[in-house]
């Protein structure tokens, strides 16, 4: 039985790295296509959402059934119970680059970064990318050093997001409300991209070190990896 | 074991009602706050979040070891699955009622709502506290009736969502971009608040028709109620 568990968990972590994969692939289209206002790869990111949600209900579906039939508790619980959630987080990155897509697609022919931005965002869509490939690498190896590198990496898309709205507020933005908006939504996007999975992380962190009080534990962890706490 | 089964899934049902209540006030509060600059009403709506945060944390707990000592199963199983979900949901609401109170203290003494958007924006405010009412309701009483009444609010501020973006990209629109800002980012929240509403009745109605397929008995309960598919 015990063995079962451990076959089942395995399939759950291998299903959980393959959607994170997936968004890897959704969130670089995405944001190049932000970038190149290239609206077939926009197109691409929002067809190929639907096999990322549906891959999220599968999973779901598997917890549930191993649930029923295995009746895990303590730990193994908390695990299967925690993969439901990384899985909603995983589903929500994916809608992210989804919406990015279709910003592009909205504003086509024209570009979707307003002038004077092109660099800030063409640098906070190469930090998502990192983002979503360094999460899908702490979820195949639980390497807690990553949830590090994944609040570095959100505390950089953080700045990079109050420089969006630094520039859209100085009394040099020339941005006609069109820029302004696509600007503030854009930026939205890419920096809560980073929020979902530095919420993950912590996730995995906490079944991790085996402290059930989520906030303790997080703590610990980061302060155990070295990083002044926030 | 039945019965202490249904008296913690009473105990749930009671707690998710709770936070229902919590968010609503919490959305009330906020919208007014931001209608009207009053910043100390959104200090008490950032304040509060905490305790909406605590609860559902507390009532995650309590799904979970509602899971390890009375493993249930089948539509027992998914209904606490469910619980957890919801409980995700509610939580996202309380943040976003939070975020409206920020901008709101953000912008002080400034107005945060801009000039011309007045109406529309209390129109939205009001629209969210009816769909936090309708849900907490819903979650109460299980009337499926009200999942149609929660779809026809989140059609009338998707509605009221276009008219902002109408007006902000119109040529008439004389707002500086710090009002294009918190246009679309008010208008962003208010419509997610419905998004996370109808997330959850959906919910509702899938544990409530028994169907465990999640699209086609969401479907099925729609096509009941009346509505169009949309």
């Amino acid at each position: 039985m015990r063995e079962v568990f451990h076959q089942s968990l395995e399939d759950v972590r291998a299903r959980l790295v393959e959607i994170g994969e997936l968004v890897t692939v959704a969130i670089d289209k995405a944001t190049r296509a932000f970038s190149t206002s290239d609206v077939a790869l926009a197109e691409e990111v929002i067809e190929a959402d639907q096999v990322i949600d549906d891959k999220a209900i599968a999973l779901d579906e598997l917890a549930i059934q191993i649930l029923a039939r295995q009746q895990p508790v303590a730990r193994d619980l908390r695990i299967v119970v925690a993969a439901l959630r990384v899985s909603a987080s995983l589903e929500r990155m994916g809608d992210i680059a989804e919406h990015i897509a279709q910003l592009t697609r909205m504003r086509f022919p024209e570009r979707a970064i307003p002038k004077g931005l092109k660099n800030t965002f063409t640098q906070m869509g190469e930090l998502d990318v990192e983002v979503a490939r360094t999460l899908t690498e702490l979820l195949r190896t639980e390497d807690l050093a990553l949830v590090e590198t994944l609040r570095n990496l959100d505390d950089q898309l953080d700045d990079r997001h109050l420089a969006v709205f630094e520039k859209v507020l100085s009394d040099n933005w020339q941005g006609e409300a069109a820029a302004t908006v696509d600007a503030t939504l854009a930026s939205r996007y890419l920096e809560r991209f980073a929020d979902h999975a530095v919420s993950v992380a912590k996730k995995v962190a906490y079944l991790a070190t085996g402290d059930w009080t989520p906030d303790t534990n997080t703590i610990a962890v980061i302060a155990a990896s070295g990083e002044l706490l926030d």
